[in-house]
């Protein structure tokens, strides 16, 4: 592989919710994604989930109460742990999660997203 | 879990090339290092290595060749290949590895450090 500049990468798309491989460590993926908005209440039941904030703001709501994270901010939602991610204005992350992972966990609906290869 | 600000975890230790364990994804460790200098040569059969630059400036030299790396950068060192990195000026990584890594590879030697968890 090549060198992987985050920035170059996060220039080559706009979409929002849409999950973009950059790397792959063993059966880890690597996904970047830009989100505004709120996402959907969903669980993991076999995976925690990393999330790096590299722009803007992150709010991981959770049941019980909300984190917020800035860049250079990172926090792992345990498996388990029902979230839903909300970012007032527009905010990129680089997240980790093994290959198999769907974005919506259980809940399903219109924003399940492929976890697209950035070449 | 508590939100990590990678600045304040980089702000609690001065040593180099001892990772420091700041957040887990399933088995995986996430540790970060300051580092200056020369490390060692050294494989991993068993894993590929993830490097991401916070502060600073990576070579990962290679037989074939060197790649470098900025911060926003990242690479992914495939398990089998034979590396070395380097740093001329005091720099910061996050790393990403399955827990059961052990930092100089094949090499063994002094410089080879448990990875201490910041808690």
């Amino acid at each position: 592989m090549e060198p992987v500049n985050l920035d170059a990468m996060l220039a080559r798309f706009a979409e929002h919710w849409a999950p973009k491989k950059i790397a792959q460590i063993n059966d880890y993926d690597v996904p970047i994604v830009k989100l505004q908005g709120e996402f959907t209440w969903h669980t993991h039941a076999d995976t925690d989930e990393f999330f790096l904030v590299l722009d803007g703001q992150l709010t991981i709501q959770m049941r019980d109460r909300d984190v917020v994270l800035r860049p250079r901010e990172l926090f792992v939602v345990p498996r388990g742990v029902e979230h839903c991610p909300r970012a007032d204005a527009e905010t990129a992350l680089l997240l980790l999660e093994p290959g198999t992972v769907i974005n919506t966990g259980d809940a399903g609906g219109e924003l399940t997203a492929e976890v697209e290869e950035l070449a």
